[in-house]
């Protein structure tokens, strides 16, 4: 049984891992704050669009047209005329201030009805776009917002499972508090996900280097070496080490 | 007076062991995410499977066919096939959001509940397979429901014992947060199991290495060593160094 | 599309960025105390008031008459002239003690009215000075005031939002704890602005060295060296390394 | 006034603190899991059954038959003969869920009773064998009972107090965590008692090493090596180095 | 426009600032246990009583004989004379044990009235003497009473504003906990001071080591080096390095 | 104005301190479990009662016959005697268990009884035999009473004051957690003490190593060296590094 995979659009990055995602599963994209996370995400759309495979992008904490406006300014790639072509669909879900602070009885509830109404979203879209690909932007405010650890494991339980039914594979973003040296925030999300590749942004003497190392893939022999990679114009590039 | 040994199904680690791990013992595999605990669970009841030993598969956190899909992807074993000769039987414990935030004055009542609940399954189905082995993936968000220490810590007691009254020999799995040295999230398991396995993944200059280490095996004059090891097409397999 | 950029006023810090802050942006100016943030910023709005591009100065916790006699001191700037041309313009956000200690349910709609207020003042500033930049110094206070680390996430989205929407160029002073390798206090106003700049000032053998790096800058090719810098009477200057 | 002396059990260990534990002493022997404390304990009463001292082994967490089973596997030694032989007597004090999560005002009184119950077990049993040794394995647990430091240090003075004035001599076990370098998990009982003696199992390029030391006794001119030691088929050996 | 300087009074240092500290600013002397705090206030009060500037000692912790007592031994200066002679004038404002344990709604305004109170007492004794110098010894006990981060903050920014408006040039000191790399307890008063400077004791091989470091100057080219320094029968003194 | 001194007793010492401890001051003797505390205490009342000065020894923790047994263990010294001569008085001040747990309002009028009621033990004991020395072991247990922070420093001022007021000069033992570099558990004493006397239990490749250092005398122009020390059968005694 040979396993489907999707390319990451990362030049260099398919070849570490049998060819790239495996179809239908759920990868964090993990990194420190400017490692790269958006470019990642963007590349992964935009090498589906490329072939004619819809894409889901979903903004949790950033404005559409910033996004938007990154990707054009690092890579020149025109999302507006993507998403007019259908080939793009961005969804905002804004996070907002609670009603009040939300603990106790009432909270298992709530983060019920979160994640039932935000899986709801994903599909509908999903559906609209017949979408392959989908990016969440990011799962940490997320996180956050789930205070208890027990209950925030068994909602990205629910939420992983929910996309893996819909059959699409998925990119989450996840951030990496500076001075830390854990996979993610609330050190939850890495056990559920299938894949984590993570990106580094590392002092080395008078100077950082970026590094993008693939921490897991499930059903997938990867590569277990740390590589060095560089922002180009024309998208992001995995730097041989001969 | 000799101990009976069951083959743990990895490739050089019985004779690290006395020939497996004892009869009727709890063992922990533990790890960070990646490391290869599912990898080693399914060898262990595989095993077992190959001379007629039937093993029930408790998964408490990935969807059934995910687990199955991931060893046919990793070793071509058909455990659906297994499942069908009566080799193999899986559970699935998926967590629920509790009615309301457990805390207080019911804590202990439902955490009795919860572990005679589980305990119970596991009875139902050692009965109807007959199993010998069996393999409770993960023990930490068992651990993560149980929020008090003291409480954790005798429940973990009387789920222990609960499964050595059955007879089987027991695999438990649980996962080590990134970023730290210790051998639970809780800290609370390594001192109620009789084995204690663990597996690693180390940063190596440019690269990861997998490591295996057997920390605590009662009753059993084991190997102090670190092991290399590797996930091969036929399994797991541990690299001897000469 | 060419970005527009505006002058950060530090001497040989625009070529390090493609020609300065990209216009609309909002940046982080975070280090440890005493390590040249209201220096960066002062140099950032006179370099603006030069070219007959006025600014506004917020200050949440120094006094007005303070800040002006330091820059005076350090470069010999005269702000309150630059005041009396209207190139210059002075805001004071005190802190009060509130009424009560806030917690609990009204935290959420206090913390939504304080976001409210602070964005009032600071769009009628603007529209009174046409102002192009603006510094609020600091943004630490803010953060420390909203304790909850979802809503404070959720309260800086929504000012930086409104920042950009008011279509100024933004500077935000932050502070790093001491003993740390933070961005922030908080952990989170790092992952909402645009760019990032880190001064430090790093104890070397038998003397303290001042250093500035670009940690973050979206939309820009920047440079990702530490580079140390001086406080001279003529303004910051970065020291170039044959 | 010579100090009468009991012998460890532990070869080559009586003579590194003048002859063995001080008659009527409170000796803890602490360590992470794995390091060897039910072997430890398992000598010092087999010494003293085979000198026709009675000794009395209250277990708090594991089970009477496994610790049994383990000592026989260990070193041959039959426990249950000794016990018929009234030279060993078993206590269980097993842990149970509180009626309701302790806490508050009725938390000093529990302790107070939980503590003179456990004394008069243990006064009974002493009674019963005319026992000259105890041990209690393991105090971890009681610690983690009492959650208040200040009630848990003065319960553990009295527990102690007690113990002497029985006039038995008493080897207590404790439980490190994983990954720290403190004398026991509530960092409270290393205050109380007279000697220390902590077991260590420390990772040395690829293998692991054991190694036990004694950090504190009173009355004594004890070692203050760190010894490596063997658990050999005739019980704990210290090995010497020349 | 010159800045006016007040003279240390420690031998070496007022060269390292450009004269002394600024006149009206506010300055942390800050350090660990026994590094010297109260032998440079004591200094800085002197200097300015040499002269014929009278100051206030305010001290929070330890009894106005003690503080005299050491001043006389270490220095022979005798302030008791100087305190006859108007030059010095010693407050005591010894904590209280308050009616309750504070917090909640009225902790809000407990602290307005603290700080209210406290800066009543310096300006009526600035006032009685004609004050110049004020020492406030040490602020770590009031921040220690005001446990909220964020009133504590508010509560620093509105006491030493009212120190500056009082026209006089302060030194307050913070002690460090030890076995930290920290500038205070609190971690807060750091961000609000003019002037820091750090007293250390730092143990080289054998022995222990006095410095001296000027973390931070307002309005002031600073000596940026980690200055040892004696504790003299004259006085503090700088070690010049050549 | 020369300050009288007293002999600490520790043979070596005294000259590494002009003579010995100041009359009236108050000295914390700090370390790990068994660093040697009592075995300074009691080196200290000796020295006294050798010359015909009588000593308080205040057991907060431990049996006053297992101390005076560790003391004739160690150094051959019969306190019992020393006792029946008036030279020498034990009071025991042992914890009890408070009737309830204590916190909120009534933790602030508590605290001032507890100490108001010592403060009298302690003088009762000092007016009926004369003291001119006290050993009060340990301060730890008293500063875990009192939890929180601010009142603890409060009640810690008060306490050490007022041994001043009786004129007598006091030795303090206080325990520093294991495994850190702190100079108490609670981080509040050694600001309030006058003078304290580090002992230190440092393990040195395979072996441990006794040292002792002055961290802080007033009014003193003590050593600064890190001195090791041996206990012998004649007391404690600093080794010369020549």
């Amino acid at each position: 049984m040979e396993i489907e995979r999707l390319s990451t659009g990362v030049e260099g990055l398919d070849e570490k891992m049998e060819g790239g995602l495996p179809k239908g599963s759920v990868t964090l994209i993990t990194g420190k704050t400017g490692t790269g996370k958006t470019a990642f995400s963007a590349s992964f759309l935009y090498a589906g669009a490329m072939k004619g495979e819809s894409g889901v992008y979903i903004t949790a904490e950033e404005r559409e047209e910033d996004i938007k406006g990154d990707i054009k300014a690092m890579f020149g790639w025109d999302f507006d005329t993507l998403e007019k072509k259908k080939l793009i669909k961005f969804i905002t879900i804004k996070p907002v201030f609670p009603g009040k602070a939300i603990s106790g009885e009432e909270l298992s509830r709530l983060v019920k009805l979160y994640i039932f109404d935000l899986a709801n979203k994903i599909e509908s879209a999903i559906k609209e776009t017949k979408a392959k690909r989908i990016v969440l932007d990011s799962i940490s405010i997320i996180e956050m917002f789930i205070k208890d650890a027990y209950m925030c494991r068994v909602a990205m339980i629910q939420l992983t499972d929910k996309l893996r039914e819909m059959g699409v594979t998925s990119v989450l973003t996840g951030t990496i508090p500076e001075a830390t040296e854990v996979l993610s925030g609330g050190g939850i999300i890495e056990f559920i996900v299938d894949s984590i590749i993570k990106l580094d942004f590392v002092p080395v003497a008078e100077e950082f280097k970026r590094t993008m190392t693939i921490r897991k893939m499930r059903r997938t022999d990867h590569s277990i070496y740390i590589h060095p990679f560089d922002i180009t114009d024309a998208g992001l590039k995995l730097i041989e080490i001969k």
